[in-house]
């Protein structure tokens, strides 16, 4: 290990030198528990095909939004870091813009992560980061890359990583978990993730191609709207068959008004023939939304939603790069009118699992906490998307424990799509609640020997309880 | 005492010492101060009968719903908690699902009440509440509820309470209040407060004849919109009469535009006959909150409100168990626009008290504190329901002293069912004070000289003043 | 130096000593920089004349609205502080009544702010403050105030002033700037901000009348919207000519749909004849702040919005004392879904300054710092009236950082009427940044070498960059 202060053992503990201590040995719990992440946008093929990334660009820039983000607000072109299969530079060059803006990140979670990958994935000092060092890095690191302890399933070994979640179409064949699963040498348990949104947003382009297609290939010859619910119960199905355990939601809003069938039919065909209104859309939405909701009901897979965030926001960004580059920006979000009709059906079935996630943190005192600790299908969900970041994570576990307590939180997402980052994040994860809850002890509000059974629990059996893994 | 964690004398002070040192010192200027409740929902007949509480159940589960709501979202019926007068399970036998799901309590303010109540009110160590002793703990607790110091006046004695509200349908005699009043050998105060929900909300069950009944009953034979507003003078008189000092009104939102009495009587026609829209529901609630802060001007009475509350919100619920089960969830409120017709009228005349209480906590920095910064009229109310956890009071301290001082505090509020949990919540909050000052003396923002002057006035004259005590 | 708290080298700093010693040193890198102001309420003409000031209560309280609220909630008649011109009682009795309730200012912003002033402009003891010293106090600040050395010029000397920018109607001449910048004698850059408000809200009284001399005066003879528009560009440019750098928008909310120039010449019509709706005119408004930016892509001004308080809140103080005297109220406010016609068309460019301040600071973590982390146009706004008070602005921090870093943000705005508040507005800032600083060292997330550089990033070459100065 380097000198950095990202190699320090104390990093993300609280200062307070007895309120460290305490943190200290809590963190020695879980700190070398392995990593169940229950939802990620990782592909399974990865595992698969087993190939060395090809480079550091490829591998820590172009694919990871939080990165780029942060790039392009200084000015910097996204087709230069090669987003979205762009080529405006060469790896090498986008490698260099991103060490000679180095600075731009600090304080922020993904430098944090960047600094722990460097430190512990590759066991480069992060403090070398920087322009002047560019090119060593990025040639030392190319040399780790090919190394056969630096493929994906090698990695997977080191990360110590138990249970991963991808993210998947319905009508994906899953041939990659299927191999996965059959591959007695693969130990990780990769598990789908169904993420029907495609064929909920009336709005988005391609939706009726999708759906059409959904129909005809899954609907069991059924027509409309009866077939849509016919083929989305059977890629369920087929999904559960092959491992899944939740399916996913990414939410206009949280409206779960249900629609008669007939209602629901009118719109669907409207949608298809081009001439639904926004309300329609989004009442088509809202309806389906219930809809899944009732689906778990019989098939028990759990229901993760997050709604609130503006997709794309940039309009000429999402010409030239497509969607998820990084130019998606939360809004206000409600969730206690909104999953009313949802939850007052569902809510109080105790085998079916709600997780609520939120971008929008004043939700977790005004509404999820309060919603979780009364509804027996209802969880809060792990702080999302921009608010895993360490501060707004330890505001987070301040807005729900003195409401709900410990038990109904869903256990640490890490939703990334960066892959050397999931070690940082978890262990970060862990830091945080060691702090939190070295905090509650120094107050005297919990005792030390609870602190160390509930932290145990936050990062080991939460998720498995939760996410049924 | 116990060794529990629950009996340190530090708990809930910081953990830096220099800072403890200085919370320890202020904290002695409150700890034994007598108990003013100035809004809480326990019943005045309690204190007249004096009789012994009959089981550890009825006391401090069933009727507690921050409690029994935990044990729901862990999939207990609330049935087998015997709350709504339901008997799913003898008292015994609902005391074990308690102890035996104690676990889940780790953590919360709930949790954090319970013990302070078995170390200071039962002298039982928290540390063995658990599944192990739960019939060990529930024979003691028995045997020490029939002792007759742990009647209720009894326990008012210990609790050192000296005044405490009750909440009270306009309509009620008040005889208890008046029993308490003339008895000599009762020393605390026991005020009703004057709350007439039930008459301003046309869409809740019962509104009409209710409504009917007050016209009839006190409107000095005035009809319609006129002689509800007699009869609620008239019954707002009555309770001076009896002690009371404040009117309390649970808003679904903040709007308080004023009607003419024509449209006034319409609503009230359409309403009475089952035949007004919900717009129109709305505007008459919105309406009567106008006009009970016009009769504050003439009567002087107190006014509390604290609107933003989705009421029962699981619909089966309710059909089993009835209201206040637990099931209430907060939503987004605003406050600037809503009030602004009520506090343009009256917000400028000090002797009017005006207090905001919020279960958004977003709006204690936006609006709250910058209202109540302005207007001679407006309190800071303090932080109620799901946000009266010991963080969010912190966070409450920060996010309205640097607007608007200390001199805007309605003082603590308990608003509670639970009677033993009301030394645990005051003494709660009187850390959470000496917490919060300590830290502004520890960066040198104010003197310590000083902070002890402000702890007291927070405690024992902010409420004297606001609530005319 | 007095023994008061005030004068203590630690103020604000956290009070843990490992990470107070780290604070300190970081203090030190910027504790004595000039300061740098690019935005406020001073008056340009002030500097031209230099006169001495005439009393303490006109200096120090009148115009002050920030500290008059105060008195104001507590019952004193505003008239009484000679607030708006009105002379309900003479300086020195305005001044005893303030000194009377001092103690309401404890734990505030202004307070804090006041004790500096005495203690490091005055060199009073802030102790001393109270009603029994409010004679002699009067007397000392009346003599101080006669001295040469307290008069504005000096003041901005003793203060370090290097840069102050004020505040100005489009029509102004600006000859006070021009006076300034060619006197060789005097050293701060006065710089102007061009404020359009005036001319783009239909529903404030006196807009007609305003707008058509506008058009007639500036737009060089064209007529109707084409005017309008020439009118605001040659103003624009007059101002660029006299040094401003930004044009600063106090709106509504952030709506920026833009409208054909057929719509605005359509409401503008109906709006100078009178006739137009409310949602007319916020269409209106609307529209202007979208053509603003659209402006800045020619003239590169830097663009400020503040949107979202209800002005003006209390009628009845309106009529009395005018605009301005501290009843103005924050409301909730969202930035995503408002500014996203303005940030798709202009956001992408990198010389667009765009600078998003809020009262509602629940948008910094949902809202603007993941703009400001994505747009290359959008910045970060320093926390903004009611929430420049030190534990917001640490709040502040915490919210953006982990987002967002520090390179998104606009530099400390001291946004003042309060010409001696000055010093103490940014040294608390540059405590505020030391203390947020040090947390992020002592809990190894950054390094001490890299703090030191980001705190005179922070307070010096955010301002310049941003504002382009």
């Amino acid at each position: 290990m380097s000198n950095s202060h990202a190699a320090h053992p104390d990093r993300l503990l609280p200062a307070d030198p007895e309120t460290r201590d305490i943190a200290r040995r809590l963190l020695t719990y879980v700190e070398d528990l392995p990593i169940i992440s229950p939802h990620g946008h990782l592909e399974a093929s990865m595992f698969v095909k087993d190939e060395p990334f090809t480079d550091p660009t490829s591998l820590l820039i172009s694919p990871d939004h939080y990165l780029t983000r942060v790039l392009h607000s200084a000015g910097v072109d996204l087709a230069d870091l090669r987003v979205g299969g762009t080529e405006g530079k060469n790896p090498r060059e986008a490698w260099r813009i991103f060490a000679s803006n180095w600075d731009l990140y600090t304080g922020t979670a993904t430098g944090y992560w960047v600094e722990q990958e460097f430190e512990h994935v590759f066991g480069i000092n992060p403090d070398r980061l920087g322009a002047e060092n560019a090119d060593d890095i990025y040639d030392e690191l190319s040399e780790i890359l090919a190394r056969p302890d630096f493929r994906p399933r090698a990695l997977a070994e080191q990360f110590n990583l138990e249970i991963l979640a991808t993210t998947d179409d319905p009508l994906d064949d899953l041939a990659d978990h299927k191999a996965l699963a059959q591959d007695p040498t693969f130990s990780p348990r990769v598990l789908p993730t169904f993420r029907p949104d495609a064929y909920t947003k009336m709005y988005n382009p391609g939706w009726a191609e999708k759906t059409t297609r959904l129909i005809d290939v899954a609907g069991d010859g059924k027509a409309g709207w009866e077939g849509y619910l016919q083929a989305m119960r059977n890629r369920r199905q087929y999904f559960i068959d092959h491992g899944a355990t939740s399916a996913d939601h990414g939410l206009h809003d949280t409206d779960t008004t249900p629609l008669s069938h007939e209602d629901a039919q009118r719109i669907l065909d409207k949608g298809l023939a081009g001439t639904a209104t926004l309300a329609e859309m989004r009442a088509f939405e809202a309806n389906t939304t219930y809809r899944f909701a009732e689906m778990c009901q019989e098939d028990g897979l759990v229901m993760t939603i997050h709604p609130g965030v503006y997709r794309n926001h940039s309009a000429s960004a999402q010409e030239k790069f497509g969607n998820d580059i990084g130019a998606d920006i939360p809004f206000q979000m409600e969730y206690a009118r909104g999953l009313r009709p949802l939850l007052s059906d569902f809510g109080e079935n105790k085998d079916f699992h709600f997780v609520m996630f939120t971008i929008d943190e004043t939700a977790f005192s005004r509404e999820i906490a309060p919603l979780a600790g009364y509804y027996p299908a209802a969880y809060v969900g792990a702080p999302w998307w921009f608010i895993d970041e360490i501060d707004a994570m330890n505001r987070f576990r301040a807005s729900t424990t003195g409401t709900t307590g410990f038990s109904r939180y869903s256990g640490f997402i890490d939703d990334t799509r960066a892959y050397c980052s999931i070690p940082a994040r978890h262990n970060t994860s862990r830091r945080v609640e060691a702090n939190y809850l070295a905090r509650l002890v120094a107050e005297h509000r919990i005792s030390e020997a609870r602190a160390s059974e509930i932290i145990v629990d936050l990062i080991d059996a939460s998720p498995r309880r939760v996410f049924k893994l």
